[in-house]
């Protein structure tokens, strides 16, 4: 319905104005930094041991490291991988990688030889920035040029330009970074991220973590992991301090708390417990938000959290998902409940970030489950915080799309409030320690030695790392081998996070088609319990 | 550079993802209510006097109301104009109007019947939602439904289905509302907003407010100016409580601080002058935050506030910048300074929002102008942030596009440390009480009495209005009219806030081209002040 008072406008053309830059620009999570850097230069942005660094200097080391990049013949979405523990030096690659038009590829760095060199050639990365310690890890591959950090690196900040170069970015769906994931096929699937997903996940972080202005940020959980859940760029927008860690010691975690002032940590309930119950730990007197990931805390661990006065927000997602997905914190109302009561309903996996569509629990024919908090369903996920698909994996990326949303393989209830619940994997993951471990993975290596004739691997219980592999193994006829011969043709093959804690040799229960049922093998480990994930 | 690893991709195909709907959620800020009200359905979502509603009865009565709207016929992007106060109603519009396909305008109250009558045509409106306090200024327009507050509005909401319809939205630079603006050239420009850029101004109003989670937000801010500031869809985002409130009133205002809890509110310096310098004004023994816009803070209400307690947040932007684009907070070095500094060092402009782009002062040749607090230059934006454009007016639309940047028309120079700070309008708008008054349409007002030869308009400093508009006239040969005459023409003709204050009989200074020479006129009025704006 158009009116005939309208000035330049005839009927036939749209009164509505026409498309312009001057109204767009591509989300970009790397152009915090220059705002920051703007905003507050003599703020400290990186702390690691006596380091210190203002924002000022980080955004020129970013902008010289851009530049030498772009200068060596960095083409657009190169890969650039980084095997670093949790260092200044990996930050900066979160910035200048993606801005000198390149693709981030951070390695886990608890993963073997072989796994790393798969992942070098996978993703074709043309760099790898290497910390000193890991290097022994790294094998030469054709095309692969290394940079050590350590001289190395500081020669390729020096010879850049402190202006920096352009963007190279025309498309905020362009990929920023790929994430390696073990996978339910054993071999580690690439996990795509786009500049709009990172861009709205870590304003997402910002939110749910209530970052505020200047927090005061440690790196316990690894950078390697999901890009640190987008906090490389999350923190740097709120214009607050990383406080880096090479690794995480409770002892150096309290002192850090106390002399740098950390207001924000995530981590899995394993790095909760081995902190809450270190020597050092007290009460801070100020507020300090911890993100739960991986696992529920236990109401052990959160009325020891509780008691420590760290607040716990409870969240869960995947590689898939840019890390967390769903949120759950405790609300005011909670307060007369038992601490028991509290850590039931904090257990819940709860609902979708605020920058993030809902999640749904759903039957095979992807219906909605009930809402009664007893049928269980697959958690599906879609929108801006779900990847862009696996690199180079046209088929396991449709297969995990099916039906037009991202199958988490994770089971669930959903509670007439809305709120998820995870009760088990459809996925053949472990989770230990925070780490993903595939237990085909495991399988497929043990399998591979000379006596076994099949084996399957599934997740027990764990006090400590909530989760740990154990195998079960038939051997050949006539061949023998010992617990301790198996667990070590393990640890030469696979990440030493991956091997099973507990050999037990007895035949395979099976379906009528032959199908191993790892759910009477598993059913025993967890008796008593009411979920089969910890 | 790719490896021969790779599985089912062959060297010609790309090893990206393909986009998929999975991984990308069109951007809408409508969608955080229906997230709260599964979050938080017994929280307060809405409280007006006695009335209380929760977010599931908020969600609720929208959903009824996006149904309704759709099945009386509204089509995709059709306009839905309201002239309200800040009643729940308009907050509800601001949710429904967009989910039914709608666009909204959101009409200025103090406009006069003129001003409303053209906004209608040239919006083109199907529907008209007036306050019944309101309807006596609504002329009867073919083809326009007017409905009003109370019953027809609640009938409306009754006959809806409560579980809504599905959104029509199909790309996020779809418009999602107008809002008028006095233009330069006298007639009001519809300022069009998308999707995207409410969604993320609103993220961007819920980190630099820092509304955190459940911020109980009072609606001093008119919420017919710039959609007030995207914050009826923020703090739906951040789980907050709308407090509504028909009109500014620094008693009620006080009472409703301390007995609802408000936590946040926005304003200009007129309305915080009002506020801290009422009876009942006094600590609130907690943390509560005002955005101030439209004029910096002077160091008297600066010391004022900060003595209440209250946090002040220093914003500027235009109608054209989904209002804030700028922002600027007390920084905590900042604390040893005497107050007369920092309300200097506040009255900057300050930096781009963490959601925005940056800013630039530039010269007549788009070049950057030094940063050395000097050199005066125009404010030009790009990005989410701007407006996509004019309705329906694409001349004008490329003229303040021109160069591939918004012009703001406001003069500023630039610190050495990158904040911005205003120094004059270059466009002829005086800003008063937070209300933009264009020079151009009181001239052009008052130079249609007969006794009028010609006029100028130009902003003198006013302590309660910050600006208030002086006329200087020259009457026609052997004509005569009075300062009262002259006075009451405008207010039969204009919003009675646009109307001159002051007027002066006299010859007007030209150019020798025949130019009024406004700077003559203004200069003695601003003597002994380092700005021309106030």
């Amino acid at each position: 319905m158009e009116t005939e008072t309208h000035g330049a406008a005839t009927q036939a053309s749209s009164p509505w104005p026409a498309r312009s830059g001057v109204s767009r620009a591509e989300l970009d999570p790397t152009r915090f930094l220059a705002r920051s850097a703007t905003l507050y230069p003599d703020r400290i942005a990186v702390v690691h041991g006596e380091l210190r660094r203002t924002y000022a200097e980080l955004a020129e080391r970013v902008n010289r490291l851009v530049s030498s990049l772009r200068r060596n013949g960095l083409e657009q979405h190169e890969r650039i991988a980084a095997l670093c523990p949790n260092v200044p030096e990996l930050l900066e690659l979160h910035h200048a990688v993606p801005q000198a038009g390149g693709v981030l590829v951070a390695i886990n760095t608890r993963l073997s030889r072989r796994e790393i060199t798969h992942i070098l050639e996978h993703s074709g990365a043309r760099l790898l920035f290497v910390d000193d310690e890991l290097a022994p890890l790294v094998d030469a591959i054709d095309g692969l040029e290394v940079v050590r950090l350590g001289e190395a690196y500081e020669r390729l900040v020096a010879q850049g330009d402190p202006a920096g170069v352009p963007s190279l970015l025309r498309d905020e769906e362009e990929p920023i970074a790929i994430d390696y994931t073990s996978g339910t096929t054993g071999s580690p699937k690439g996990v795509v991220y786009t500049y709009r997903g990172a861009y709205l996940n870590a304003l997402g972080e910002v939110i749910e973590a209530e970052l505020g202005h200047h927090p005061v940020y440690l790196w316990t959980l690894p950078m390697f992991h999901c890009n640190g859940w987008c906090f490389p760029w999350a923190v740097t927008a709120a214009g607050g301090t990383h406080v880096c860690l090479r690794q995480v010691d409770p002892g150096l975690i309290w002192r850090l708390f106390r002399e740098e002032g950390v207001t924000h940590y995530n981590g899995s309930p394993t790095v909760q417990i081995a902190l809450v119950n270190h020597p050092d730990a007290g009460p801070l007197g100020r507020p300090l938000t911890a993100m739960v990931a991986a696992a529920p805390p236990s109401p052990a661990l959160l009325a020891r959290m509780e008691e420590l006065g760290i607040r716990v927000v409870h969240v869960y997602g995947l590689t898939e998902t840019y890390g967390p997905h769903t949120v759950r914190r405790a609300e005011e109302d909670w307060h007369a409940l038992p601490v028991e009561e509290r850590a039931r309903l904090l257990s819940r996996q709860g609902y979708a970030y605020t920058t993030a569509d809902p999640v749904r629990v759903v039957d095979e024919a992807m219906c909605d489950v009930p809402r009664d908090g007893e049928t269980m369903g697959e958690v599906v996920m879609r929108g801006n915080n779900v990847m862009s698909g696996y690199f180079d994996d046209p088929e396991v990326t449709e297969t995990a799309f099916k039906g037009g949303w991202f199958h988490s393989g994770d089971l669930a209830v959903w509670h007439p409030d809305g709120a998820i619940e995870l009760r088990d994997r459809g996925k053949d993951v472990i989770i230990s320690g925070g780490e993903n471990i595939s237990s085909i993975e495991v399988e497929q290596t043990i399998s591979a030695h000379p006596a076994v004739l099949e084996c399957a691997v599934v997740a027990i219980p764990d006090d400590r790392w909530g989760e740990r592999p154990k195998a079960f193994v038939t051997l050949k006829e006539g061949a023998s081998a010992t617990d301790a011969e198996i667990k070590a043709f393990c640890r030469d093959r696979l990440a030493h996070y991956k091997c099973p804690d507990a050999i037990e040799f007895r035949a395979l229960p099976k379906t009528s088609t032959g199908k191993v049922q790892k759910f009477a093998l598993r059913e025993p480990e967890w008796s008593g319990r009411a979920r089969r994930i910890n």
